[in-house]
């Protein structure tokens, strides 16, 4: 089935779908969120937009922005970058602080949060205002000079998160973090405040599909071996604890947000993003994961 | 570059490498093994088979039996294997007991050796003789009524097997193992203990590079999609804990044993198998991780 | 005020308790105990007994055992007992196994289960009857031959006992456990099914409060310097992870059971048992904590 | 023996040993103490003052601080501490925080790390500046106005406090700490750098020996029930994760720093300190325990 066919498929089979799961609630500004929206893109390596429901509508992208800022960080430091994060799945999160602990402050991956945040202390040792930096890389990777954070959200994430100073505290004491902590915090949060919507992201990650090239520039992003291995880690580790549930399901490198959104690739044929804000249980977008299911059910498609 | 081209150039550049890891050692059986030996095998969907080295030399298959086991516990029990056993990555080995706890005696997938036993528990409750079970389901599927298990290798892995008894029993105080503990790693033991070579193993994973569907019979052992969610599974799990790095630089499902063998798949093209008995600290073989990831590069093949 | 008097008040104040908490339900035997029954007795180093409640009762003295069982290892291996179980308190019980792992194998204390199950292989590898060695022990010392285990709780907990099996399994895996694992189990089944009452214990345990001498035989059944460490070891580890609390409201060296039972001693003057089979959430009797923590109040006699 | 000749005879034993263990090297203040020194002090309740060596050196009493932390919170807020912080002794350190997780930020006891923050906290929302409320006590208790944080040692303190920071974040992340974290750092390293020497400390514990009382002032510190559960709680909680160990060997109740410093009482005699800057690896002074050891034995009191 083509991609178009199959995005209207997903919007009917969907509906019944919906009302699972909650809107993440930890900050105001994300649960005053409509529940009930739904958007979805697939932007082919051709060009084709298929796009369905609240396709435009801008979201917090939250931790998807932790695919951006690692592309950044690897940009500038390369393979250097495995030195102070892992490549593993981070098994279930009630032991986070605890494998912290046992591989003396290097996180699992970069996709779990207290590696993001050593990514995020990269970039602040790179550059001046390292926010803005990915935002400036989203900006030219979705074409739109408008993509940009949303302070009011930032600054609400940043008095929210006790959790994550205890981490970057805790990896400071083992030597894992460069930049004053309040600094790294400051432009995470900020990071994860960035506002896009399906059709943006969708084209955002369409390197990723094309072997680190974007489409229509040429523009060399990544190497295609860095690339792949991305992509790869994309599977094991960008869907929370759920990774692995939802490689097996779905069978497409992703990355999650707890706005809701997912960006996905299907590589050598197009980049994807869904987007409806309740959570399952992990934290992934509820009716999302189901549409990415449904995607690579209807089209045949997946990586295995 | 054409599979027989890249495996003589893996032939070449693996000899720089064979010494490094070290054999399996705790049991005597395995410790014995001649190290630097070294075989590989594609075969091609169309029936090609290249190979170098010992590639008919057989060896103890270990944990690789776990995906056969798993794929005959599939078979019986359908989707209801997964009420008893998880989906996700295990993370580090060192919480492997603490992780059973938290998750109340079900462990997070069938390739840490907490899942396999549920398997073999299933298998023990489905066919009188297990092992002979996955031995036979082996002989079909390599096209070969020799292989079976070596009986001194499986008696001296049941007297070294204090840990796997700690686990079947911790799972049995949860009412996760159903039948006697003394049972179910008899018949673990002996699964493990089966001997086969790479052109064998390579045979038998042949029908999960084909849509689950047996090349040269038509005959169909899973169905398609759950063929393609048991190839994201050993991506996501196959390799011990080094699950994460090994898809970050080979890319292909795959699973590996301590006896030094690594099988993987590349859809739509070849089942491969790999044999080197040194191994590194996560337990796959080195030098056979080292031949996978040279074979993607030099064919371009990967799922990414 | 005389202990006498304050068994008298304790009596009436705990009948508003005596339905606090729940029976230990984990095998058939334990929990078809009458619930409501309580007993207290204390045994002064001058001979007097003064007893309220159901003192003459037996029950299943279950943990209490683990005392006795480190005397004889005590009497029989002196200091080296401490190179194959620790001295410390346990912490919380979810992750007794994950420190089992972390210190390879040495249980943290002889009054938990896994160090129980060290004292037991201990006495498997000096007595031909282990079991009957603990109890001619308690025979003696509370002069009464007819202290015996009850085989039918002896064999329902043998066959309840999967989690004890998963941990000396475990500590075989390390080395930890030298006779076979299922002798070492039938022994530990046994000894935690010998049937005493309060008098008795009391009785057994005023060696603990005289110096290690039995007052009224005179025999030495631990040195002073070592009957004082065996007290300091009851305070800061024999009621379970409640020890510490333990410590804090009563103040005396104690060591409780699943049976109900926590006997007590104050040094230089007495040995104490309380008995009543409804357990606290850390598998204390309710009643028995209550009753001696009031009996320190109404005698101002703790070890502080 | 009386305490004057066992002093004295410490002093000779401990010359042999007074190069085991290591001062405490992580800040620079603290490891540049001269590492030999050795001094004791018991102080009776009648008012008898023996020292031994040192005993009019000054030191950083560190942790011993926790302990009248602990008492000035009790003092204002009663048992209401004890829904904010356990007291239970914590186990081993290596799984600290995944217990500070497990018990959603309660931590538990107030001797570790993690619980005199939150004790800290207490005092933060009591007094105005805590750190000189915790000096005041101390001056009043040994009847010297002169003792004082320094300035310097907390300054240093503060700049290697990350892993606490973390750790009053983690808390902060369940609710637990009320103050801003970086004003509960401030005061807890000032308080940690009070410096005071032996015959000091040994005059202010012996309320705790006197049912509460402060012997010559008659002034209530303590009720008398507390005072018993204050100590019950340094027995099984005062040295760090040695604390069984301590109580096994010395049997009193104690409470030690990493300067070197170990308060200890016997209960209806005496306050004692012993400070010695080497620690063994659980950070206790190597010879302050060996000394409190001796004096038990050859005083033949402890609290068993």
């Amino acid at each position: 089935m083509d991609y178009g066919s199959a995005l209207e498929q997903i919007r009917e089979a969907i509906r019944a779908q919906r009302d699972e799961g909650r809107v993440a609630g930890y900050i105001p500004e994300l649960a005053q969120v409509q529940p009930d929206q739904f958007g979805m893109s697939v932007v082919t390596l051709e060009g084709q937009v298929h796009s369905v429901g609240q396709a435009q509508v801008r979201f917090s992208i939250q931790s998807i922005s932790k695919l951006f800022a690692l592309v950044l960080a690897l940009q500038s430091e390369g393979d250097e970058v495995w030195t102070r994060v892992g490549r593993e799945p981070s098994g279930s999160p009630f032991n986070s602080l605890v494998q912290l602990e046992h591989e003396e402050g290097k996180p699992r991956n970069p996709f779990i949060n207290a590696g993001a945040l050593v990514i995020t202390d990269i970039l602040c040792s790179r550059f001046a205002v390292p926010e803005n930096a990915v935002a400036e890389f989203l900006q030219k990777a979705c074409r739109n000079p408008a993509v940009h954070y949303n302070e009011r959200v930032a600054r609400s994430e940043r008095m929210h998160c006790d959790r994550n100073a205890a981490m970057a505290y805790f990896m400071k004491s083992f030597g894992n973090l460069r930049n004053p902590v309040e600094k790294v915090l400051d432009a995470y949060c900020r990071q994860c405040a960035i506002e896009m919507n399906c059709e943006e992201l969708a084209s955002a990650v369409m390197f990723l599909a094309n072997g680190g090239r974007v489409p229509w520039s040429g523009e060399v992003v990544l190497g295609s071996s860095m690339t792949k291995r991305l992509s790869a880690l994309m599977l094991t580790c960008g869907t929370y604890e759920a990774a692995g549930d939802f490689a097996f399901r779905v069978g497409l490198p992703a990355k999650s947000g707890v706005g809701g959104g997912i960006v996905a690739v299907i590589p050598g044929e197009c980049g994807i993003c869904v987007w409806s804000p309740r959570l399952d249980e992990a934290g992934n977008s509820s009716a999302g994961s189901a549409a990415l299911e449904l995607l690579t059910t209807l089209t045949g498609r997946s990586v295995f």
